[in-house]
């Protein structure tokens, strides 16, 4: 997607120490591209930074701008992994969404790039 | 099972990338075929897609055919488990049904069609 | 409604002491008379009886009816309170439904038959 | 009923007082009279004690006599009311009896004896 | 407000008796006049029905009318409200939202049309 | 009783207007008299000020005394009741304490001093 | 208290009815003026404008001022409650402060100026 | 434990493919061996079938021998383990016990029978 | 430590399979060496038994004498450990103690005797 | 960071077997170094000891002195990882913290130093 308003970054400020850093977004919103009804899910982002960082509040107002697009589940969340990745070179990034309930049932879509290693991830 | 109305699906947006899409249906019921009292579920879903992801309404509505349908737990959840792996053909396909309480107990059917393979499969 | 299946009642154990009884419904479903889809809901019902009680399992087989009934939330809501109130002739009796998210809203009816004096009724 | 194991009591240490004495029996088990099946429920007893107050080991061993007996749910509560009206003479006291679910339905009933002055209660 | 998109009503099905309709909108969203960010709230909207009830459908495209306004919170609770008894002249209504959190404070407003009898409303 | 700790008290910073302090002790423990085993509670303690508010401090210490004192679960919420009308005098007190399971069975007890005017309480 | 920060107001766009706003504040901090140490609350305002509302922003920067000052539970309770209402004159106003926990005992604090008409209030 | 009345099966339908059933039991009890006093459980059964299934209904009454039979914690699990797994031959079984509070301590017994392969088995 | 109440044994009724036996004690109390203040925890006790298990009762017994004793969080855990490990010599234990709120800060300490072999061990 | 106030250790009481300590802080606090704004935080502080544990009331402390200093999320969390590692000289130390929600979005940052050797480590 070409996104007028780009995620803008920061320097990782410990970059020699891998870590993990979640960001999880309550209010996103876009809208279907079938029916034309507005659609509404969590983010949960978690990566582990590279060089840089994403800075909050571009990360916002690049989340803001689906809100008038049409994009389905699977493909918005694909969509905004690939964004992310562009835009500040994670070693490991995963995005999961949930998304409200739609004809009695709802939806989770995760996925991620490059692969954390276990043994030097930090664990939950 | 021969259902009349068929599991319809559309191109995996990303088919490169393994990721996991998780449908919860929160309204699903059958009827018990001994003693022909309704049964009531939850049903997960969870699977990679291969090159086609399940479309929602299909599923719902291929769902809805066992409102009348007599057949028992363990039966159903591997029949839906065939009828979705048949119709899109996924890497990884995960079932579980949760069932409403019948005399003091309620029970939950997990199964699963390929292994995912763990480096591969984004970790929850 | 005219029901080929009858509430039945068994006579009040204690009818000089006026006392609660409270039966929630889990697993109660209709169909929407407009798109023909499922509704699911769940009913509560108190009541303080005269000299006669709801038979649990003849509850059970009245409710299950509605099924494949078209008939809508507010409507079917008072048409049980009106079929409870004949078969056994309450003090009092309230019914509230509360029913599955649709289109991102879900909704609860609440209805009630004759009015409980505060002062002979035991608070909750 | 008549009950081979009495409910004893013990002097009321603050007659002059009015408060409210709660009892939460989480583990009361009895039988249905018609399927023979074990019923489990969970008892609230509260009251307002004149000269005398519950003791609770009597307390306990007086409804373990319940675990073989068959009888309702609106009646057993009404019986556990009288008879610990008669073994302590309160000034108010309210049983709650709250059911397991069977046929995905679960019941609540409430009974009491005397008023109590919303004057003179403790509120909650 | 003047809405292009109109509330649409049907008869009240059982208008002799008052009994409550309760709306729980989970997905509501408006702007804020003052930083241009959107807002987003939970509305719950309960009332006792005069000759109509309020269409659901009808009020979900109403309600996505507020999805590029920018309007206050205290203002829009209102303006919903006037809309609604507008529409379906209620014997009573009240509307609350809930709203997210914004600078570590969540609010919640609450406005109501008509007062409701204490005696002759359903008590929940 | 006559305890070795005094409460403290301090002046009520706002005299003239009634309102409502309310100290939940998580962390009460005394001895059952009759089996001479520990018992444990939470105490809610809920008051109007007269002239003086309950110090913190010395609330927490004059509890503490009783750690190691025999007494039932009746007698013990009006003993403490007791002790914090005679050290500050308030307008209205209520105390209400909840103990741990025993024999599947909890308790709770509520017991006041004065009576709060509904009008001039702050209601919640 | 005087305070460098006033608390802004905004016209009640709805003055001539009724109607309840809650703000919820789920980080203020302040100091024990006795320890030193610093104490946490959430702060929950309730109140029905008179001609004029709260300004969220300058409530936030209004409630920052006590970061650094050391003052007790019911002080500043009434404090806060004072100030509002020297800001904007409400026709009924609530403040309960719910405080961490210290020495194993949590706080709340509630009080209110005016006295809310039952019947014109807006019920919950 | 020599029981009259047996565990009945029936054959696994999906035999070729190993799944999980699982069966929450609510309402089990039995005796203490030492006081004479009833306990209070729940069992969590987890299974991978052979060749046959555990039939619901005959479960229950299997179980509901127990509730006169005075019989240790750790043993009764074990017990059960043993009938389960003679009745049934599974490949995998594993069952959990959690015991009703004593003393202020509640107790968890969990066994099993076979290894789980940790390839073929679904993970939950 | 010294005790002199020790904890009692009985034999394993199941020597022969590895299973986990879990106690979870929800009413501990010790004192804190510094202060001479109470101090309150949870504490999860789980062991696969050697040949012999621990009696309930003498367990509660033993914990009741740190009551009075003044030990530090990191201390009290091993020397449970410890003395545990002594007197039933298990193949495998593991303490978990949870501690209330102090400061605005509250601890947990896990300490474990053996390696359970995790192809042998019951998974939870 | 240079911090006026050290953090405290006392010797570890069980220094040959590894065993993990977990702090959670629910109050910590600090500024945001872009707006000026207070952040707040909850902070999880889980570590095996080499031959010191931390001193809690120096840890308290510790963390009080971010109360004014302008910090980011990301930055903070791995120097008081840091402060901490170099205090104590820990085997494994991991850190954890839960950040409010600023816009819609909250964060959680989680950094560890070492690698707990999970054949060692007791599991949770």
């Amino acid at each position: 997607m070409k996104n007028d308003m780009l995620i803008e970054t920061f320097p990782n400020p410990h970059p020699l120490r891998p870590y993990i850093i979640e960001h999880v977004v309550h209010e996103f919103t876009s809208m279907c591209p079938k029916t034309g009804q507005p659609d509404f899910a969590q983010l949960r982002i978690r990566y582990i930074a590279g060089d840089s960082c994403i800075e909050l509040k571009s990360l916002k107002l690049y989340l803001q701008q689906f809100r008038s697009k049409g994009i389905f589940y699977e493909d918005i969340t694909n969509v905004i992994l690939d964004d992310l990745v562009t835009s500040m070179n994670p070693s490991w990034l995963q995005i999961q969404s949930t998304w409200s309930v739609r004809g009695g049932i709802h939806s989770v879509i995760t996925a991620q790039h490059g692969q954390a290693d276990p043994l030097s991830e930090p664990r939950l």
